[in-house]
């Protein structure tokens, strides 16, 4: 489909390299103070001063993390940077820089790749992170995108996995589930297309689920929101595999279990809708879909006044004794272990 | 020749993608006192204090960058190392910390991955550096390997591509040539095995040259071999494309010229010898062959006296006024331009 949508073709091998890379680099500026050389020598200088710094690194392959069938260049490029941008928000820090290494195949013309450049330079924008170093190069088949960002943090803000306590309230940013239902309408379409092409899709009931699916968003305000309320997380982790998977991540990291609430459960009107649609179940989707990028913390116990009622987060659970395991108690009321079925990149399906 | 090496296979997929995660990255060890926090979080939390960060990263696709065919996988993990290892060096700056990603497609087993992480832990020891961080997941297609490196150096220490004079002394260190000259020797052995299975090669005259290929070092020595003479290079990158390419890198990022003396370049006798076997002259593959990782740097003219003689560095040319070009000296003192004709990732051949 990129044919379709870039009329004009240059061959990446005619500006060789060096010139690709100038070429796509040219126009990432420098903001963080942070950053004393960006791009242009062996290795990028940086000076945090007395901050720590937190890097996190993610490798995105296509036919495995994204199609292009459906995934427009530039969106790709923005959620490049915010599946990285989350892993340093998910540390309660703040991010300040990436890096960005691209493969492609000969068959990906310049303007490919300037839609992909696109949209790092409108993340990198939206985030405030610096652009200071990468590699282009040839791939042998399909694209792949290799991303490190770097944050900053004073010692006692970072959040680690593991310091829950088995008294600590359960708290989600967002809603859950909708990123995942956004690629199964997308999915369904790109069936219909590869049956009939001249097919216009409707997708206006669909919207908010294909925009977190194709333009997720990182919560980096979630630091500034948590710090306003004077509340330090006791764990965190990002939301990528799945809520019930980080929910097993956290407990398995602190020794603690956790009863999940399903009727707690932050869902959008939008998913209900559409998990009918398909005859899904909603909570299943919210629990098990990923690519939300939502936080998922614990706090104390004694902090639930400063949060109750806030609508940036739902608290859906709390944390117990480690022996007391991982559940989900249904609107029900039974308990039903939680397992982490989130996607796996390394299934062989 | 995977499959004949390695008569166990495990499928990766029957570990997960956290079971081989976790399985791959057990053995790592922490060294460095500025590693706060290693592999098992949504990022890694470092502390550098009082001194300046470098970082560098780089990408290697199977086909493109390396061919399993010739190179052993814990070569392949070692070498990954080295060169990003070789990029914080040639900053000037001490290695700390790496992180690593690998995407690979179901046709290696876990224990093929098993021998590339073997060599990345063996590059991680003998360089000092901790690996803090990663990912691993499926490839579409081939071994894909990404690494970000971290260093660390006092401000006045670090050493950029743009700090030549028009005066200054052209050094290099080790010999430059050999490693290409080893991918060839290599290359023919596969034709070889090609035509025929059971021929076996005798490769004693060619060991220094496979070695350079398959099993290069970083010249971390040289921050100290520099520091004991009391010479602070006013430039410095590494030779990964080529010496001519490096030069030219210089010479742009400095806006000086550069005369390079045919007669001085290092060239290892072994080197000579299968250049005349290969009949290929000489002098063009140690100014054009790449992934020496040998250090191109320059230094003050008053600082000649501290070098000359020194056998781990050669003088091979001088700077010049940037009008005055860029220009290998023959023996038989002619003057031709010098071209970068490095290897290019992005050629279409």
């Amino acid at each position: 489909m990129i044919e379709d949508k870039t009329p004009q073709r240059t061959s990446i091998s005619q500006l060789g390299e060096f010139g690709l890379i100038d070429h796509l680099t040219k126009n990432f500026e420098i903001n963080q103070p942070s950053t004393l050389k960006g791009i242009g020598d062996d290795a990028a200088v940086l000076d945090f001063k007395d901050k720590k710094i937190v890097v996190s690194t993610d490798l995105l392959i296509e036919g495995v993390h994204f199609d292009l069938a459906y995934m427009p260049l530039k969106h790709l490029g923005y959620k490049s940077v915010v599946v990285n941008v989350s892993d340093i928000c998910a540390m309660n820090a703040k991010p300040t820089q990436i890096t960005v290494s691209v493969a492609v195949s000969n068959r990906f013309p310049l303007e490919a790749l300037e839609e992909l450049f696109a949209g790092i330079t409108l993340a990198a924008k939206e985030y405030n992170v610096d652009v200071i170093g990468g590699d282009t190069t040839s791939s042998q088949k399909g694209l792949i995108i290799s991303i490190t960002a770097l944050g900053e943090a004073d010692a006692e803000e970072i959040v680690y996995r593991d310091g829950a306590n088995s008294t600590d309230l359960l708290v989600v940013t967002g809603d859950v589930g909708s990123a995942y239902m956004g690629l199964q309408v997308l999915e369904r379409e790109k069936q219909v297309f590869l049956v009939n092409p001249n097919s216009q899709p409707d997708l206006d009931a669909y919207t908010y689920l294909i925009e977190r699916q194709l333009k997720p968003e990182a919560r980096k305000d979630v630091r500034t929101l948590l710090h306003a309320l004077e509340i330090k997380p006791t764990s965190m982790i990002d939301i990528s595999d799945g809520l019930s998977s980080e929910i097993i991540h956290l407990c398995k990291k602190s020794n603690v279990g956790c009863n999940l609430y399903e009727d707690k459960l932050p869902i959008d009107p939008q998913l209900i809708n559409v998990c009918e649609e398909f005859n899904i179940d909603s909570t299943t989707v919210a629990i098990n879909g990923g690519e939300d990028y939502e936080l998922l913390f614990t706090i104390k116990m004694e902090d639930f006044d400063k949060i109750k009622g806030n609508p940036n987060f739902t608290i859906i659970g709390h944390m117990t004794q480690e022996s007391e395991g991982i559940h989900l108690i249904t609107r029900a009321n039974t308990k039903i272990e939680l397992r982490a079925r989130g996607w796996n990149a390394l299934s062989e399906d």
